[in-house]
This record gives C-alpha cells, structure tokens and sequence, in this order.
C-alpha cells in the first residue's frame, strides 16, 4: 500500500467514526480546510460559497449551536472550524496554475445519515474500530469516501501543480441527503466560472471496478413540509367554533395522490408522514404533511409541485385553516455532457485500477443535487457530468451495514486526477 | 252543503286538474285575480309585488314563454294573465275598509309538485275525474286547497266587508315548494305594513278536525345548485391538461358531509344529486351538485351554508376548476307570537268545525318560506303566526295518492274569517 | 373546624400530592382500603370487583409494574396494596347493619389527569404546599375530593353503624377520565344488588353551596383507537408495492366526519388525532386515529360508533391494508330516577351547607361511566341518580390552576349520610 | 380505375351510410357474409365464433331486436342476416387450398362511432352524398375502409386461389372500438389453429403512402361501469335511515385516481363520469361511474384493475351500499413479431403503392383489442403483427370530419395479398 492509499485509509476512517448530518459537517469541514490550506489551495467558506435563502432544511440554531459545541469537543480544527459555526459548512478550494486553461471543478459532499450503525462483528467498520462513534449517525451512503477521495485530489494537484494549467477548484457540499445544500452554493455562483464540472459518487449498485462516465436518468424532485394552523375546540362542546387542520391534512394527502400522471414523462408522489391533533376530544388545531414530489424531469416534477400546492391551499380554503409550505430539499434533473464523459472513459479506460467502463447510463436513479451544478454549468457554455465509480458493498446504501471497498477511493482519485490531465 | 262550500269543490277540483309548478302558476293566478277583482279587491300582480332578484330557482325563459302559451290553450283568463306572462304570479289582493283598524294579512300558496299523480281506482280526485290533466304535475301538498282557502277567505271578506274595519291583505304566493317564491314578496314588501300575518296550511299530520294555532319548528335551509366548469382532455393521451370537475365536485361532498355538528341545535345537509363527466376516456369538464342545507335556526343553516361554500371553494381551487353556486330556493326559522295564535286557537274553539286545538307546535318540521314574511312582520312590531288545520289524508304530502278531506277548507275559512273579527 | 372536617382536608391534600392515572390508583386504593378496613368494612379489591375484560384503555403491563414499583416507594400502604398490584385498583366496601333494610350503594372515583400542575404562587395547592409532586400529573377534576368524600361517608356510617338499617356499599372507582374504569365493575355485578345508587360530583360550574339532585344529559360515549397496517415500500422506487396506511387513514377521517346526522337526537364525532409514517419518501406502513363518538343517547351513539365501524373497515379494504379497533373508553346515557333524586333534594334542603337546589338538571353535558352503575341499577328494578355539589372553582375542570372549595366535601358528606337515613 | 378499385371505393361509401355500432353491424355483416360466400370461403358466423360470455359492453335484448328490425329495412342481406340476430355480428371466413402450408389470419373490424357526421360542403362523404344516413353513427375511425379491404383480399384470394397453399382465415371482427368485441372471438378459438396473425388499421397518424410493419405501444386497458345501490330517505327527516350511494361513488371517484403509479410502466386512470341521486332532498341511492384504467402491459393494468375494484369494494363497505363492476371493455398490451414484420415491410417495400416503411414503432398508442388475438397466436407458437397503412386524414380519428384517402384501400389489399405468398 503506497503512502497516499494508507493516508486516504486514515482519513476515511477518521471521517466514519464521527458522522455529521447535513449542514453540521463542523468537524469534517474544519478538517477538509485544514488539510487544504497545507496543500497549498486558496479557500472560500462559509457563507462566502452558500447563499443563505436557498438553504433547505438547515437545523435551527439551537441544533447548530449545540453541535458546534459537539464538534469543538470531538477534534474540530479550531483554527479552522469558526467560519462553520452557523451551519454553512461547504467550501470550494481553488488551485491557479496561473497558467492559462481550462477550469476544472469537482464536487464531493460530506454529509451522513441518521442511522444506528450495526455493531454486528462482521460489520467491518466495527471489526476494525473505526465504528461510528455517534448514535443514530451513521455514513452509510459513502460521503465519507466522498471526501477522502477530494483530500486525495487534492494531494495530487497539489504535489502536480507545475505541470497542471488553469484553474482546478474542489467544491465540498453540504447536506446532499434530502437534496438540500447544492442549490445555496449554485446560487453562490461557485461553478459560474466553470468549463468542466465532474461530480462522483462510489456504489450505487455499479460492480466493484466497473466505471460509469454519465450517469444520466436522476428524477426532479422537491421535499415538501406542509404545516396546517387550524383553530382547536372541543369536539363535542363547540365543535362549530374549530377549524380542523386534521380534516385539512386529510383532504389534501388524499387529493395530492390524484394528482393526474403526465403524458411526458413518469412522476411520483408521496405523502410519507402525517402528523395531526392533540387529544381524542379537540378540533385538531395543527397538522403537519412531509411530502415529496418526483419527475422525470424538472419540468414534470414542477407541474406535480404545482398542483400540490393548489391542493394544499385548496385543502386550507375549505376548512378555513391557514397554511405554510415549506420546501426542505429539491433537485432538478441533469443530462451529462458526452463529450466530457467520453475524456472520463477515456481516463478510466487507461487506469489499471478500472476493469470495464459505460459511458452513459439513462436507466431511471433516485435525486441528487448536484444536478444544479451541472445545469448552471452547461447553461453557461460548460459540460458538466455526473459519473460513478463501482465497489463491492457489504450493504445496500442506507443499510445500517453499509460499507464499501476501501481501494475504489485511490482509483477515484487516479482517474480524476488523469481527467485533469486529459482536459489541460 | 251550502252554497259557499260548494264553490270551494269546484274551485279546488278545476286547480287539481290543471296542476302547475312554482312561478308558472299563470293559469292558477289568472283565475284567482279574476274571482278577486270581481269580488272587489284592489290587485297588485306579477313585478308589482314580486322582487327579480330575489326569484330562486326560476324556470327559464323558454320554458316560461313554453307554459304561457299552455296556460292560454287551457283555461287561463286572457283579461287578467298577463302579468303573469314571465313567471311573476304572485298577487296581493287587498280590501280597504276605510275605517281605522289593524292590516291584516293572509298568505296562501299556489304551486304543484312534479309527481304523476295516481290513476289507481280508489284514488278520489281519479273516481271522480277531477286526476290531473298534466303528465308529472300534481297538486300533492294541498296548494290546490290553500289557494281555494285564500278565495272563501275572499268571498267572505267581501260579503262582510261594511262590518269590518281596517285593511285585509290576502297574499297569493308562487312557488313555496323548494322554498323559492315568498322571499321575492318579502322584499317587495308586501307585508311591511301588516300588524297581523298568518300563513295555514291543510294536513301535515294533524288529524282530522284538529287545529294548530302556532306551528313552529320549521328549519331554515338553504337550496344550492353547484357547477363546476374545467377543461376536458384525453385521459390516456393528456391527462396533466385536463381541470378535473368530477375530482373537484366529489371532493367537495364528501367534504360538505363532513361539516361538523352545531352545538346550539340540528343541522342537516345533503348532497342529493350529483352528475360530472362526458365520456369514460375524458377528464370531466362539468359537474353539477344539488345540495340542501338546514339549521334549527336562521343562524345555525347560515354556519353550515358558509361552511358550504368554503369547502365548494377550496374544491375548485384544489382542481384549478371555476364553480358557480346559484341559491335556488331558500327559508329562514320563525317562531309564531303567541298572542295572535291564542286569538286563532280561540277562534277555533269557538268553531263547530273544529274538535280540538293545541296553542302551540314546538317538534322539528320540514322547511317554510313562509318565515321570510314572519320575520318580516316580526321585525316590524308586527304579529305573525303559522297555523295548521288538521285533515284526514288519503296518503302523505308529496305522494301520489295524496289527497284531502274537501270538508277542511270550509273549517278554515271560516276560521280564519273569524280571527278577522276577533283582531277587529 | 370539627374534627372530621380537617381530616377530610388531610385526606384530601395528601391524594392531590400523589395523583395516579386510571387503573394505576394503587398508592391511592391502598390508603383507601386501609382506613375502611378499620372502620370496620367488608373490602373486596382487585379482580374480585372488576372483570379484566371489560377494562378500556388501560395501560400495558410494563407501564403497571413500573407504577407499583414507583407506589410502593410513595406511601402506599403496603398491607393493602398488592391487590391493586396489576392495575385492577377498584375497591367495594360493605357495611352490613344486619338489620332488614334497602342496599345503598355510592360511587367515587380516585383517578387524575395528564396536566402539569401550575407552579403559580396565586395556586392555592402551591401556597399551602400540596400541590402535585408527579410532574405532569394532577388532580385537576376533584376526584381527590371524591374519594375523600367517600372515606368521610365511611367514617360517619361506621360511627353510626346502630342507627341504621340494610347494607351501604362504597364503590370506589378507577379510570373515570375517558370513561373507562365503571363498565368492569358493573360488569362484575357489583351494583346487582342495590336498590339505591347514588353518584355524585363536585363543581361542575354548579355554584358554591348549590345543589343538583339529578344531573341528566350525559351523552352515550365510545373512545376508538383505529390501527391501520400497510406495507412500506420506496415511494420513488417501488410505489405500487406499498400498501398505504396513511391513505387508509385518511380516508377514514374523512368519511368518518360525514356520518350521517341521526333524526332522534344530537350526535358528535370527532378524529382528534392522526399519526402515520416514518418518512417523506416512504409509504406509509402504520398509521393510527384516535376517534370519539357520542350520542344523546345509548341507541344513537351506538349507531355512530357502528357507521364509523364501517367506515374503517371499507376504507382499510380500499387500500389493502389491516386494522384494529380498540375500545379504549365507553359510557351510556342514563336519566335519573325523579323518586331517588328528589330524597337527595330533601336531605340537602335540609342541610345548612347548601343554599339552593335544583331536583333535575337536562342540559347537554359531557359523559361519565357512572352510567354504566346507573342502567344495571334500572334494570334490575333499583333506583338511581347522579348528584352534584357545586363548589367555588379556581379555574374550570381540567386546567392547571383546578381547585375546588374543600368545606364542599363536609357538605357533600353530610347531606350524603342524611340520605341513607331517609331512604332507611 | 381498375375494377378492383372501383368495387371498393363502391363497397366503402354503401359501408359508410349505413354505419351500426359495435355488436350491431348485422347489416355489415350479412352482406360481408354474402360476397364471402359468393367468392368461395367457408363461412362461420355469430355464435360459432363468439364467446358469449365474454363479450363486453353489449347492447341490451330491445337495443339488439330494435336494430335488426332497422338492419332489415336498410339492406341487410335477408338469406344471411339472421345469425347475426342477436348482436353476435362477428364471422371467419376461411379459404383452405387443401394444399400444406402455413395458415395465416387477417383480422379487421366493421363498427362505427357515435358522432353525428358533418355536413359542410367541404366534408367529401356529404359532397359526394355517401355521408351517414343514421343520425349520430359514423363511420369516423375508418372500419369501413377496414371491412372493404378485407373483402378486397378476398377478392384477390379467391382469384388466386390455385397458386396459393396452406388455410387463409379473414376474421371479420365487431365492436372493437371501446375494445369489447376480440375477446369472445379469441376466446372461440378461432386463431388457435394460425401461424401468422396480421391485424391492420389505416391512417392513425401515419403519412399517405407511408407503412408501419408492426404497430407495438398499445396500452392494456379495462373499462369497468360501476353501480353503486344504496337505501333512499329523507335527507331531512331521517338521515340515518340512508345509504348513500353518492357519497360512496365520490369517494370511490377520489381513491380510485390516488391509486399509485407502478414502477415498471406508464399507467392511467379516469372516471369520466359519474351519475348519482335523484333528488336535492332524498339520500342518493344509486350512482354510476364510468372507469377505464391503463398500463403499459397487460400485468401493469391488471394492477391497476385490481387496485380500483379494492376502492370500490371499500368504498361501498364504508357506506353500507352494494355494488356491481360490470367490465365493458377490455385490451391487453402485444409486442409485435419482428420476423412477421420483416415480411410485410418487405412486401410493402416491393409495393408501388407504398413510399416509405418502418419495421417497427414502439411509441405509445391508445388501445386495440386485436391483442387478444396477438397474444393468443404468439402463445400458441405463431407470429403476429398489428401494421398499419398511412393514409390522408381529412381530419383526425372520431372526428365529425374524419376522412381517408380511399386509395389507400387497394394499396393495403395488395401488400396484404402479396404477405400471403412471401408467407406460403
């Protein structure tokens, strides 16, 4: 195992042990930057990459607060960790050649998930210590490996610089799960520089060694909290003087799901959870709904949005509640550019790390942000793709066993790096 | 059986054979105004005493111009029914005795019921052949016998008129069935001037020979007629641009059921018909609801009517469908002052006719809009009353075999001749 | 202040310090039982009073232990407790004069309320440093009074024991909040052989020093907890997969509020509370409705609850999914017996504790399963009342700042006992 | 002109005026009938080639004996009529050439629409005078095309009949629009002795001279008509004495479009119409819905069907109300066989009639119940295909100005004819 493999290793296995979920990534953050500035990359942070309105989801500040003090005590980088206190943990990282050539920018996320990682002995992680170490968080969707394999980029650039051109500019993202922390950074104008933007992922069902130049196919989607503000009474005293945020929630999750399907494209619906009332005998005063909507792409899914909403408001006119939608996460759909995927095929091709490549898969995926990258980056000029580094997985993401083939990430990162090359 | 008696049967057989229905009561008025005017009652007809806008669940011009020409062809006075020619047949017939005294007022009704009536051989007004002439029209409710009632009232009004004092209004109303016609008169205000008003009607389930002075209990209610206009579209081909009126129109009653109980008193509500759609393969472009609402109060209907129309509201705006709600007939809650029915029970006490009497009725009833004129007279300083002379039924209002004791309008009229006096 | 006036008081603010919830009175039952043993009763306890199957929502076994663990270290009398120990805290004292003589019975009962006690300086319990020492449990209702009343009538009928005739039997009840305790001990027959049974309760909103000897109007009663079981699946992924519980649910609540309103009576029904799923881009697996029904009497609630029986079961069939209804409170309607009630009116005119009385109260009022004693009391040929000695209240039933008058409860003892001498 | 064209310009335009809906076509049929068995063919008719049980949507016994009687007194042929009698219009002529070889099936259809035909001067059916004689029927979706070219390969068979080997069957099919008639004709067996099934239709988008070997993308499909039976009373009066059919068809309306979308396939869904109650103040007791379901295979459909026919069941338990889904029309996705098509488009391409040809166009399509036969066939071991003839649309299909370029008639017959012989 050669130097940056063992590193890469180290770094992984630190990030896996302390977990942090969406825009509390202080520790992770405050690490990435440390390392970063060493390496020598100018940094941006903070709120300076995030515009604070596009943040969907974000913790309240009680949660932020108190996990800044968490992070302080679990080996944040203190020089480093402030400019993430408030809960605007992305950075972009920017190596100039000062030579002319291209701009190159990857992005990784950081973020995990609320889940209790198994403490099975077979379970790797727990065999090898390295275990998460917070209850109820758990990496298991590889944004640890994420990380590791844009430090080990970055090692590379760096140790590469003279005979790199252009500018190459990392972009570590925030709160990927639910779809909720590209957008603030795209709407930070981070990638509006950009004539190249690749992001990856490691697993997604592609085998161990196999590599996928254009993932295609990611479904539009919005991650909607509905909240109902009736007027309680008692039911069998005055039920005349309620407004029922219940029968509102009721009538609007029923109606949501008869949202017609659309003659372009496949859409999805849910409404996942409801939550309403306070007691047997009270007009329930307070509802709430968390509802998503799908589309194959953005314009579908913003029809189905649209007609939710007029179904909530509907809803709320009829029992004469009020209403707040709150929209907690959102993606649009992507289609990468071929011409890039082609010079990662070619990459990938070439690497001896890399048994068999596709250069575009379409085939129907879930939702990921980093389609608003993408979509920004082409509609300026640029190509942008999305592509997928295959490993063997002891679970599927998600599962509390989740965990991957340590050895994709120095791959990851040769074939990144040689995307560099190929693109000067 | 005297003279007047056997007018009374005649004049009741020929309305029973030529039933007409609310606001085309032409024919009816015709006769009416022409016995009056003979009998020496100054007449106001049609717009005279009838409102427009306050006409609910008129028949349309077509239809209206359609009967007119039938109520010509069938016995309609030439001299007297024009007036009456665009569906306003209401007439206030009053006799000035031009000594001081009170303003009296009496309401009858005059409408049919679009029911067949009975040709079974038991059935009386068949055996005698006096069986409507018109295929689903029948006087099944004892209008037929009010308006009879109003024109002994008439007579013996006339005949007595040196001996009595002050002004005796007899009101003719169209269309109470559906509660359509006495709010047009109202707000004409044909009864602002009354110091005492009493509307009777025969049967209900009072027995034979019985007298009501003060029939409360009526509910108010509230008639609507609902249409849903969307936009059509091929359900397979493009069902994201249809506007799905059937959707909204059976959200909306299902959620019209769901109107929540009113602590002060009963309520009642009922979507009674339904019709939506154009085809099986098309998103419906039209719906159309029939809905009845009701409170034992004027209030308690208006809370549930409200209620109504926000949840008809919310339904269009859920479906992004327009809707149009039209009140086709409506009726507010009255209670009788109990001084002027304790003069009509003594009346009747007085009368051999009638064997025995009750002060006051308090048990829930069906709707009346003859409270508009209560409420009115009430409101006014007046005195106003409800009363009802029991008779033996030969099957329930509103059935086929519906029909009278022909012996109970001399009661009334004679009753009612009396209060004249006693209030004198 | 007589002796048994401060210890009534005693009694008193001791059970207000420890509050127990229904069916977990056992610190409360143990104190109880312990002082009518001394005064000479015969007890029966437990099970032998209550039929287990015929308890509603009572709390699971883990629950049960965990509060007679938390008793037994809070007061409760240890000789006396076990009895109670699996949540059966129902106790029937007898005292047999041995004389030939009618069966008396009175019914208390012993629970509190979920209410977090107010800690306000104003709050008499405070200032005399009695208030709740369970925090989110109080005596918000008077039952703490009641049950002191019953130990005070207890004292006096054994100081009195020569003077008086027939049997007298204490009922002490659990779990009257929700109306879920009375069913099981009517159900074990303990009233079978009473010819007088006599409820009562203070406050109210009956004033201070006044006396209802009847109080009507309690609505029949049922308390439905509604499970509903689907099958999750990946509402992106696999959504015809699912079998949703969330839509089952809220189907349900919708059509559950449009059950019909019933001719013969006032109805009510209420879905006080939803919960359902357990994520955004899940299909909801579960899903729970916490549901009410009343009605003015027996018959007309027990078609409610049939309706909303239906409306469940069709609406689990519409989506596939699995249900439970669980009946986890009931009460029936009861009118009392005018002869019985109006000896109660006689004993409290008499007493110079009560100003005024009323002999039968028929106003609409909420429901209690002191009704359940009443019916099988008429059935069998007894006679049966529900009394009320109103009380000056600091805040109403239910509220933080509860409190009662506590010279109502040596009124109430007495004008009890003058009862038993009456009906002797 | 060549006098095969003219006889089926001749026998198209008689088609025309005389169009009969699905089930009824026995004028049709009796001189189809009788030109078959003039040219030679074996004919079997009615119920030897129908499955009673399984036809759909059938007009009741008057509708049927009411056409014959309007069959016979407009041109039906009289010695051949009668088997079709009573609505079972479809025939199989067979030619065996009592040589070995393949035997091979042509199936087209005779019905027409319900559309009243135009009759601007510019409509070239009115400008020619052959527009529709039958006041809303029109032939508006080419069956007359359909049936004459049948009879114009027939023609062509019978001529040539010495040089052609093995069986050929033409399968003169009824009521295919609303997909009711092909399942009781497959369900009769009567393709289960064919090795190449060949469906045809004209026009459907495709350009003049154009041809399309093998039509795939046709959705599966289920038209249910559901009633719903409920109990009548009083809204009023009594309430609780209703079952309401409305309020179970609304909400079976609501839960039926709320069905979820399946993840292998496109699916639809619509209640195009709904019809309940009969009066504003009378519980509704029967309401209709018309339902078509859709998916993108027969398993996607099913689906859907079992899903909708789970809502209704429920929705009619919900309110007590019973039910009927009666299945009116039905049709099964088909993948046509490319080998089949290889032939025909190699006819097509030797045709001069024909300009350009597509072996295969999967885009999706409406519904077709020659997938009955298709799927039956490939079952069996056969090829089938379902190809299409392009032709000059003066307006779209089931429009009132729906018209075709009739020369396209006897390119289809000669690229039908000359599949015979590449197929012998």
């Amino acid at each position: 195992m050669n130097n940056l493999e063992s590193k890469l290793i180290e770094w992984r296995r630190d990030f896996h042990r302390y977990p942090e979920a969406g825009f509390l990534e202080m520790r992770t953050a405050s690490i990435v930057a440390s390392i970063l500035d060493e390496l020598g990359f100018q940094l941006e942070m903070g709120k300076q990459v995030m515009s604070p309105g596009y943040c969907m989801g974000k913790p309240n500040k009680e949660e932020t607060e108190a996990h800044y003090q968490w992070a302080l005590e679990n080996g944040a980088k203190k020089e480093y960790v402030e400019p993430f206190s408030e809960g605007f943990t992305g950075i972009v990282a920017t190596m100039d050649t000062e030579k002319e050539g291209p701009t190159i920018a990857f992005r990784v996320d950081m973020d995990a998930l609320p889940i209790n990682e198994s403490e099975a002995d077979s379970h790797f992680p727990q065999k090898e210590g390295f275990r998460s170490t917070v209850p109820n968080q758990m990496h298991a969707c590889g944004h640890d490996a994420h990380t590791t394999i844009g430090l080990g980029l970055a090692t590379l650039i760096a140790e590469n610089k003279d005979s790199l051109k252009g500018k190459i500019k990392l972009i570590f993202q925030p709160a990927e799960e639910g779809t909720r922390g590209a957008r603030s950074m795209a709407e930070a104008k981070v990638v509006d520089d950009v004539d190249y933007f690749i992001a990856s992922h490691v697993g997604t069902g592609v085998p161990d060694g196999h590599f996928v130049a254009s993932k295609n196919g990611f479904l539009a989607t919005s991650k909607l909290d509905i909240t109902f503000k009736g007027v309680a009474s008692h039911a069998g005293g005055n039920p005349e003087q309620g407004k029922n945020a219940l029968l509102a929630a009721a009538s609007a999750a029923l109606n949501i799901y008869a949202i017609p399907r659309h003659s372009e494209g496949a859409t999805r619906i849910n409404v996942g959870e409801m939550h309403a009332g306070s007691g047997r005998n009270i007009i329930a005063d307070r509802a709430v709904l968390k509802v998503e909507t799908r589309g194959e792409n953005t314009k579908i899914n913003e029809y189905v949005k649209a007609q939710a909403e007029a179904v909530i408001a509907g809803s709320a006119q009829m029992y004469g509640v009020e209403y707040e939608i709150q929209t907690v996460g959102e993606a649009v759909s992507a289609q990468g550019s071929t011409e890039l995927a082609a010079v990662l095929q070619a990459c990938a091709d070439e690497s001896p790390h890399i048994k068999a490549s596709i250069l575009e898969d379409d085939s129907p995926a879930g939702s990921e942000d980093a389609t608003f990258f993408m979509e920004r980056v082409q509609q300026n000029g640029g190509q942008a793709t999305y592509c997928v580094f295959g490993t063997e997985l002891a679970a599927g993401h998600h599962n509390e066993k989740f965990d991957i083939n340590e050895s994709t990430m120095l791959a990851a990162v040769k074939v990144l790096f040689e995307s560099i090359r190929k693109l000067n």
